[in-house]
């Protein structure tokens, strides 16, 4: 049966894959906010990037609060969302249970959704809740990697 | 043959797939660490976790030693063990020599688990040492997935 | 046909495995590059890595100029390459024009080698092309995957 296996022939596999790929999309459109707060407030890393605005030699700014906030966000998704795409397609190797498996990548995925919303509008205990979410799904993914595999 | 592809029934895919998951357990790991010393250190990076704390607007702390520590180390994770997750599937399916290639998962997870304690203990070499043998492994893997590809 | 699925006789995948390596081993240099630049500039970031240099309890530095764009440099590899590994593989799958996907792999891998020397070399506009051609690759890609994949 090719359905077992890394095919879209496979369902869970085609799950596995548009969750994916959804998170990734959603990890990009925090690099892209990150590019929005450096223009929007002209908070640059490098002299090259503000040449035309600062004098020569001028340090650049590593202390922008919406800047740093929004890096700290693509941090943590750096700190997850690898390790899920990665577990993930591990997982549906293993032959898990169809709805227990799609049930693991939307909490995944909504998870750090509402870690990434919350993250920005600076709101707690949602950015926990969503960090610890995702942190558990993917533990439960990798343990049931473990056990299927063989050390 | 299906146990030469990406299948439990591979034994070398069974390998990989173990210390994958262990490795990403242990990265886990460090991500749990982070979490205890911010919060028996009442160390924050954001303003909003330490409300109940800090006064209104107070900057909250980038400088802690440990937490800074435990960041760097978390870092130099991000650095090698997305790239092992990655190279490793494709280095299983090159049909490398099983004996060669367990011992290039055994070493990388070693090597990662030493530098992970090394460096919360911050004793040298031993750190310098894991790093580099867990960058060895990677790099050899890598080479051979180059060899066996086509540009 | 075997021909289509994750295996070197498929040369889509000979293709992607190849430019995933290359683009590893991009990412390691940069990884020496961290080194290269520490040790040279005797810039660290850890009191037990300096304590044959500087007195115990000495603050180790990390603002460093070179270092730190080193360090920014390498953070924007881990925001691109490790997804790129990701979602790259997926796209296989889906069963995409070899021609387009091949020039998927090639701009892509072009685009971070643009942007390594020309982070490196601090010189704009090239830093900023290389950035977001590489994104828009796997964007492009990350779509794809999605539209073959099924929520």
């Amino acid at each position: 049966m090719a359905s077992a296996g890394l095919s879209f022939e496979n369902p869970l596999f085609a799950a596995y894959a548009a969750y994916a790929s959804l998170v990734t999309l959603k990890m990009f459109f925090v690099t892209g906010a990150t590019a929005y707060f450096r223009y929007s407030r002209g908070v640059f890393a490098n002299p090259e990037d503000v040449k035309r605005r600062l004098k020569k030699g001028a340090v650049p700014r590593l202390d922008h609060p919406e800047v740093e906030r929004v890096r700290r966000l693509h941090l943590n998704d750096l700190e997850n969302i690898p390790a899920f795409l990665a577990v993930g397609l591990l997982y549906v190797l293993t032959g898990p249970s169809p709805g227990v498996a799609l049930w693991h990548f939307r909490v995944f995925t909504a998870a750090r959704c509402l870690h990434t919303l919350s993250y920005l509008a600076a709101v707690q205990p949602w950015r926990a809740l969503g960090f610890i979410a995702g942190l558990l799904t993917t533990t439960s993914m990798a343990v049931q990697v473990l056990m299927a595999g063989a050390l």
